[in-house]
């Protein structure tokens, strides 16, 4: 920190940002950290729109940047009572006056935030890439803004610029499994382009009959597949085929959301029974939700045929102030986590399928007690099972060292599955990556200062995590740990 | 520590207590700790009685003073073997023998204390009230109960005077709604007395129609109201009528506390007929349960409508050990805490009143794991939600760093509610409240060092969350975050 | 660490290794476990067959020794892809190349266990027992095999040797209810013996009439206690019988895991009929379940009688892969905590015996969220309860720490019960109770450097942890803290 040439206060990222108090564990953790701060990133699971890069356009505004679409940034103003129409939400492109204002209500309300790592990641982001140290405030709104708006005029602010300075070395998107993967074929045919995008089979709403709309969409999802969904098998085969046009496109995983992770097999005629039952809207809340248990377990079988790795995030209950999802929408800052069990939920599907050759789940959760009591005993036993990195309200400083401490005991480095950052931010991609970095080089530190691991063993670990862990968890291939879906 | 001068363990409390042992952390903790060590204590939510100050009587022993009445005290006592009769629990007053005798139990048994709050408490408030800093032991016992009897006799240590010189602000009670406050109004109206002593309107067992004696209850609730409770509509309008008296008295907030925090509101008529059936003592306890949560939701209405803030403390199993109530009474030292859920059982409350300007909902909990998996997420979405001080069994100086640790990632410091003692032992209100500014100082003191806070804006930080959160969250008005109810 | 004559990694155990990094607090922490460092080992809870020190044969090989028979060491290798049967699991006795074969897979692995406690205790097995100080690695497999398997062949590495070096005061095996406890009575009429070995009463398979076989099973307890078992009056005299038996041989304890705690007592006419049911093989699944804790609750009232310690291990789901067992049998590595709740299960057993004087109820889980929340609250008030030691998955220097921080506020130092091994793995007896000392000189260090504890106080409490809180616990006698059975 320190002033600027008008007296105020600058927020320049300190160097030893996030490393241990301590100046003996500091001096480990630093060169730790110095081991891995500038490898590429690997990033197996996020929200990034891939036409951004293929469009390659400037972003429009700073509000559109770093708030409107950041429910990370939007929850927490909400929380201190500013309203999502006060910050451009469900409103579409902002014109300038707007863009200014709503940047405006982020600056006035900046103390909201001491103590975040949403404040951390944004003001890494401000600082790093676009040279902007003033700390937010309302007397410094407007000079930010046009600091700000000024870089995005700059060709080197562009997408791919960025996208190249970023150090990314893979992007995974999340896609519906009917999406043609257009942006992603784009990118790979442009010659012009050297970044690797792939996409992320994510069919949760294919496999939810309770869903609305479902039976509309399942209909759809045989049109892209060229299937006729109006049998099981033919809905089977639909999914089966759209995971193969995934992976011809690139993508090495699945991607999983429901509320619990049930995987109780049905019986083949029950499970067409039902099917017809809800594709005529007939289905029972239980039926549908034995129905998609079951299709779970489907997908875990089809990935020991086609090698998809499969990555679960269950376990929140999406949008739950229904009037706020009734006028703006989802991801709008309030899906909360709920109480989770695997253990039991899981057997159907791990004495299935817990040991097949090459088969990978990447367990996510969002509630802690799971990490020390269920997820780390199952990876630490099953060859196919991979602890989750902590995640979406877990991805912090304080999260990721409790998470460390939890699973370590019970499944190593070597069973977990590095960092996500899981954003549709995507200029905050650098930052939650290096925070991430700080933070394991801090919990590493400790474990060679109480003389649990050897420096070089430790500094070994550090790579493993930055660079193999997520390759091999994910089958991302390259780096050091090639491991491609079969 | 050191000795005196019979050479004899002394326990001095030491300057740095409680803060962080690395001596970089410690210097930034203690310069934050001093920021704050002379504030006045805003006690929002305790159990001291209002009549001891409009009385202002000499405390009667060190037995009745400091262990008969504080279950903290006697439950360690019991749990190393020592019976709640040798300990004059619900014997009445004790005469000096028996004052003796017990005071001797606790020095006896000095060491079960080792290591927890209650042990720290009691040294701080002998050391730093009664100038006693003798280790407590069988050889000291005799002499450190007649230092303790001694002050006791001197008018400085009256109820009144030690209200002054623990600089307290405010300090909120906790009240039967069918109270007549009397105490409260002999305070206001005494021109030779300047403290703020305010009522918390806490209906549990009016809302409760499973609990015993419920239907004599609503019908004296009537009486207190002036208002025929025979029908639902008159029961409303009497809690509505004693809210408006309570607030006319001085409240700010009510206070709940029950097993569950489940919150479904039912229609009109079926809360018509299960309260027509609850007074005839014919309600199912699955009836009583729905019209206890129904009557939850009731009181957020109504705090919409009359401003009171909301406390919950949910999730305890009170009164474990029934031969002990039975024999000793309740809160005696058995009550134990529930696993408890609320993301669920609050979203039919939150999506009618989650949003309403004004509303303030302050969650507390006993079960750790909701802090950062519900509580700090619903608090970082809805501007109503305030994180709820560790309470009971975590108001600790481990529990309190972990809670820090727990809510700030998703909630930050300005969604949280301060700190509350709730006890019923006044002489433990300051050392209670100096161990959660100590203990404060030393987590901001790692955001500082960690360079995740400026020192200056910590220090921001720790005067809010010792003035500004609770008198926000609680609506107590004055010092700096005055918001009164409506 | 440093190297050997041809350069390669030795891992000579650090003597400050697993306490606290910072410089003051090592101090301490050094100081604290200098003063326990040397005392006898306490095992009220472990696996080892007494038979092995009866027989006192040379142990037949590395891997047999530290490989094949260790559930921790096997998982770790089949979650890296190892397969069990490379492991020798379920082969019987290896050949020597067998033998060689497997201690080979695991130094091909070794990376697997970084950061992992199965690590640090195989190394501090190498390192202090057999002086091998080379890493373990592809390239060391056979020259440390074959240092390892020399020293075998050596008398002073036979089991009665290393059980006096390993300062062995006491040792707790666990027994099925109908062994005649032969080897016990061996080493006790051994005068060329003067360890201890305790049998424990551990009747779970007897208790669960839904386990295989249970007919069969309780017709056998009765031809052991000679008492007719066709009758419930029978079935529980035989438990009483053997119990006695038990008590005879030296026990001081029983043990007991099952999935939950419930511990209803049902009416005598209904255990009755339950009973015949179950012997008939007609008893329902709930049947089954509601008999077992009714049976848990008599095995307290039989303490209440007895003087059995009483120790519950709850909650784990056991052989979660089905395939697994079917081919390796159980204890092969995929046992799997599940959520558990103590609370409302205890609350018919503690109404009735909890304060019985003398009765002892060890409270172990495998669910952490149960410390702060459950365990501690209830060993605060109940003069029974007993916080059992962080077991299986949490006995390592992270899970350590967060106990005693979770469990110390409510239930102070002396409510604890000392640690447990629960080890078969007898070589690493030594290395489990250093690390757990090593972790606790270090959580006090803090207490001290904090200024909760004195130095001096929190000696004592050292050294009351390693030695008087098992023995008072578990009712072992001896060293400072004797009690025994009635």
């Amino acid at each position: 920190m320190g002033e600027d040439d008008r007296g105020r206060t600058r927020r320049t990222p300190h160097p030893d940002r996030l490393l241990p108090a301590e100046p003996h564990l500091r001096d480990i953790a630093r060169r730790l950290y110095q081991r891995v701060c500038e490898l590429p990133v690997v990033s197996p699971h996020g929200h990034v729109d891939p036409g951004m890069l293929v469009r390659d356009e400037p972003f429009p505004d700073p509000a559109t940047l770093f708030i409107t679409p950041d429910h990370y940034v939007t929850r927490m103003l909400h929380a201190h009572g500013v309203g999502l129409d006060e910050l451009g939400v469900a409103q579409g492109p902002l014109d300038e006056a707007g863009a200014r204002a709503v940047w405006r209500r982020l600056c006035e309300n900046w103390p909201a935030f001491r103590g975040t790592p949403i404040r951390y990641w944004l003001e890494a982001e401000l600082a790093e890439i676009f040279g902007v140290e003033q700390q937010l405030a309302a007397e410094t709104a407007d000079e930010t803004y046009d600091a700000v708006a000024q870089r995005l005029k700059d060709p080197a602010f562009r997408p791919r610029a960025l996208y190249a300075r970023f150090g990314i070395d893979v992007l995974a998107t999340t896609d519906d499994p009917c999406d043609d993967l257009s942006d992603h074929a784009a990118l790979r045919d442009d010659p012009t382009w050297d970044g690797r995008v792939v996409p992320t089979f994510r069919p949760d709403a294919y496999l939810e009959p309770a869903a609305p709309g479902w039976p509309e969409r399942v209909k759809r999802l045989g049109a892209a597949a060229d299937v006729d969904t109006s049998s099981y098998e033919g809905y089977i085969a639909a999914l089966e085929s759209r995971r193969r046009y995934f992976i011809a496109h690139g993508a090495t995983a699945t991607d999983h959301s429901h509320i619990d992770l049930g995987t109780e097999p049905l019986g083949r005629d029950e499970a067409r029974r039902i099917y017809a039952s809800a594709l005529a809207g007939q289905a029972t809340a239980a039926e549908a939700t034995a129905f998609r248990r079951h299709m779970v377990a489907e997908m875990a079988r089809m990935s020991c045929d086609d090698g998809l790795a499969m990555a679960v995030h269950p376990g929140i209950v999406r949008n739950h102030h229904r009037p706020t999802f009734d006028r703006f929408g989802g991801d709008t800052g309030h899906d909360i986590p709920a109480q989770l069990e695997v253990v039991r939920a899981l057997r159907p599907l791990l004495e299935r399928y817990g040991t097949h050759p090459g088969f990978h789940l990447v367990l996510f959760t969002v509630d802690e007690t799971l990490y020390s009591r269920e997820i780390a005993p199952l990876a630490g036993f099953y060859p196919s099972v991979y602890v989750g990195a902590p995640w979406w309200f877990l991805d912090t400083p304080d999260a990721i060292r409790r998470f460390r401490h939890a699973v370590t005991d019970s499944a190593g480095f070597g069973k977990t599955a590095g960092f996500v950052d899981d954003t549709r931010a995507f200029c905050s991609i650098p930052a939650r990556h290096d925070l991430s970095r700080r933070v394991d080089a801090g919990v590493l530190a400790e474990y060679v200062a109480e003389h649990r691991l050897d420096e070089d063993e430790a500094a070994e670990v550090m790579v493993e995590l930055v660079d193999r862990q997520p390759r091999v968890a994910f089958k991302l291939g390259g780096g050091s740990g090639a491991e491609a879906p079969a």
